[in-house]
């Protein structure tokens, strides 16, 4: 599909914080601009105390640094902030990156502190693409988790994505409602996604439908004569038990019927979704309208779908707005971009940044993360970060341990290691052909088909192994006592 | 400013729910569409428990209805999904507005269910446009409402946006700086934001600086003189106190002075800010550095802010990050896009959106929103919403009452009425120039100053009068009859 970019079609290269270039300027006026460095994305907490995330953005991320240029304008701009050096603004106007990119493929399901993608480049480089990296990794590693969870509420019955005019913006819908159908949504009302993405649009009236007409069978009279092969009716604009299901039914019988079609379904937008789905279920089955389905579409997240099937709602598809598009609960995926390696005279010199917080020490140097499945049940044991050097060799056992409480150790045997990040750059050349979205849905939902179900519960959810190899270990400890003794 | 809309650039005109397309449909099919419609744009709740709201993407929402346009692609996708009419296609092939449309100036404190923005225009071109207006005015109020939150707590030091990584998607960053701007912010680190709409860019370095040096004096070093006249020092990157203080007080001392300059600021963004930032000021002026500024940037918000200066932090500004630009503690603005009247017969007929929820009752009909502002004083007195033909002779007496609470009067007296919503389209035609940025920043912060402090509190405010007149209040109550009896 994506035959349209959206994005392309704009210039975002100064889409960066201005540090970013006030350091670039520094690092080319003191002749650093052409060293190498390692910088690292992960993120430290799953969101809405998860068990964990799934990556999702690449494919923009790819589009946009193959893309990226600076025109004539932006190096006007810039020079007229009269602190960078003219060697510098010609620089940025025959900016190419050169380096190298690996990533974690979008769907995979990630954890903490796991590398979800890494920049070899030139340190002027490696700075100028940060925002840009993650600000896309964020939002769309954020929603696709959090439509996610709400997908495993559901059950298997539909989810769809409803909420662009409660977005953070233009690109919050277009974006979102792409990264919502990588975690597994069916569809989405915002039809640009669809355009541009193939996310199917779906949507049939608003209550100003049924208030236009005044009248309400009137209203859906005319809808189902326009669509009567999707009719679906909202029900609720005055009364749904009263009025709206009863002309419902009656539009069935004397328009529809008539004409040979069925009424596809009902929404409810308002009122208490487990009473009133169950009361329009028994009226349409006493009018032998079975096949009709109910749709739901009031404030939905993954705790009131799952509250409302714990009652017994007989809800057939949910329409999940805000908090799911703009993952309301908690809004933001804290993915951070750090210098883990610099190279010195060829050597790769690891870096670390030291923090009063424990967890805030980011895992240093060059690095792989491996996942290990269990031969016979192709279920993920645990990931194992090593350096980039490292091999797992799984024809043999291997031995875990947890990073922080070291006698805790597990040994591993009939496995297989897979290495989760693939190239994307090298050498400034795209070897990356993003996967078509279907079939990056379709990856998603077979990865998490090999997650422990206790990994997968919403709260408290078993914590996913996440280890590192014993030269990783030893490499981290040694900075950080190297810098504490500072 | 405004030398490039990074929006107009784009064809968002498939920005829209599928149904506003199907609904469109159905009126042209049923020759509904050139009837007359009247749409409010309104809220129920202001975010964050606050006083009030401020309204903000009016010059979006302007630029966006002036360029609106389907393209032959546009058609071609609809054609596809084989449910619209030729004859509707060939319209949206030709789509001008040709309505009116009515609105609060950007910058504007608001309150629940004013209308901000009116739509007068035929039900098919009003209902196109809903999606586009709503995310619009959605993500910058809700921004621009955090932002001035934010500013406030900060008691007149500067506060800096820094959360362009952290948003969700690429607008959320470009048009979330213009409105944090328009909330009272001093500058953003998305140098976009600067270059489109003027919003002062500001950054100095980020850790990754002073890793790729290794040595943290050599980096402050090298920082101070590319940037002499600007050199603002990040202490935090091994420890503040023992390592990044000193090293930025010695190159204040061996670097900066004996070039004439001085160190301008140092900035924490770990650590206990109330008493690292005391000490640090201690050490500062100790040194001879009491000009030298210290800015924080470590999870503010408004709560953080506030209780940081309760306890003394020496603090001269505040750069925020994900908090602000997501507006992460309430990151839904729920703005709603309701039909309040139709014409029939060139009579203006009031409709309402019934709910078993009271407060969800729309205010029917086409309506006009006045400001009583107290002839001495200059406050704000109460808002009125009147019918659109109705006027408030502020010459005489007025008697205002709560909706809910008809017993609660009072009689205002001494006051000017002033209309809040002005003409923006007028059959059609563009009669709005939007103002600069900063005259609509310069405006919200004069608006502020009319409303009581105790509306301004961060939780539990005042409840601010957003009363109705008689005429509005008489035909609101008849319909709810009317449409509970069906």
């Amino acid at each position: 599909m994506c035959t349209i970019d959206v994005r392309n079609e704009r210039n975002l290269s100064m889409l960066m914080d201005f540090y970013e270039l006030t350091m670039s300027n520094g690092y080319f006026q003191e002749g650093l601009k052409d060293n190498i460095v390692y910088f690292d994305v992960f993120y430290r907490k799953n969101p809405d105390g998860g068990g964990f995330a799934i990556a999702a953005g690449l494919e923009q991320i790819v589009d946009y640094i193959k893309n990226l240029r600076f025109t004539k304008e932006n190096i006007d701009f810039l020079r007229n902030k009269k602190i960078f050096s003219e060697e510098f603004l010609n620089y940025l106007l025959n900016f190419k990156f050169t380096g190298s990119i690996y990533a974690i493929p979008e769907g995979t399901p990630v954890f903490p502190n796991e590398p979800i993608l890494t920049v070899k480049a030139k340190a002027i480089e490696a700075q100028l693409l940060e925002t840009m990296i993650l600000v896309t990794i964020n939002h769309q590693s954020l929603i696709a988790t959090k439509a996610n969870r709400v997908v495993r509420a559901a059950k298997g019955r539909d989810v769809l994505e409803f909420g662009a005019r409660r977005c953070q913006g233009y690109d919050g819908a277009i974006y979102g409602a792409r990264a919502a159908y990588i975690g597994g949504v069916c569809g989405s009302a915002t039809t640009i996604a669809d355009e541009i993405f193939g996310v199917p649009a779906i949507g049939t009236m608003a209550h100003s439908w049924v208030q236009l007409f005044g009248d309400e069978y009137k209203a859906f009279e005319t809808y189902a004569r326009t669509y009567p092969d999707s009719c679906v009716l909202l029900v609720d604009t005055y009364n749904i038990l009263r009025s709206g299901l009863p002309n419902a039914i009656k539009v069935a019988k004397e328009v529809l019927e008539p004409m040979g079609k069925r009424l596809k379904g009902i929404r409810l937008d308002s009122g208490d979704m487990s009473y009133l789905s169950k009361k329009c279920r028994q009226m349409l089955d006493a009018a032998g309208l079975n096949d009709c389905k109910i749709t739901v579409s009031n404030s939905l997240d993954e705790y009131i779908i799952t509250e409302l099937l714990n009652q017994g709602a007989e809800i057939n598809s949910f329409g999940v707005g805000e908090r799911l598009v703009t993952a309301k609960s908690e809004p933001v995926f804290g993915g951070v971009y750090k210098l883990v390696a610099v190279e010195e005279n060829g050597d790769i010199v690891p870096r670390i940044k030291i923090s009063e917080n424990p967890e805030k020490m980011t895992n240093p140097g060059f690095k792989q993360i491996w996942r290990l499945y269990d031969n016979t049940t192709n279920v993920a044991i645990a990931d194992v970060i090593t350096l980039y050097d490292e091999v797992i060799d799984d024809t043999k056992p291997y031995t875990i341990f947890d990073p922080v409480h070291t006698w805790k150790k597990k040994r591993v045997t009939d496995f297989v290691a897979k290495k989760l990040q693939i190239p994307v750059f090298v050498d400034g050349e795209c070897v990356y052909d993003s996967p078509s979205l279907e079939d990056i849905r379709k990856y998603c939902a077979e990865q998490l088909e090999t997650l422990w179900n206790e990994i997968k519960r919403f709260s408290y959810p078993h914590q996913y192994y996440v280890d590192l190899s014993k030269n990783l270990w030893d490499c981290k400890n040694e900075l950080i006592e190297k810098y504490s003794m500072k």
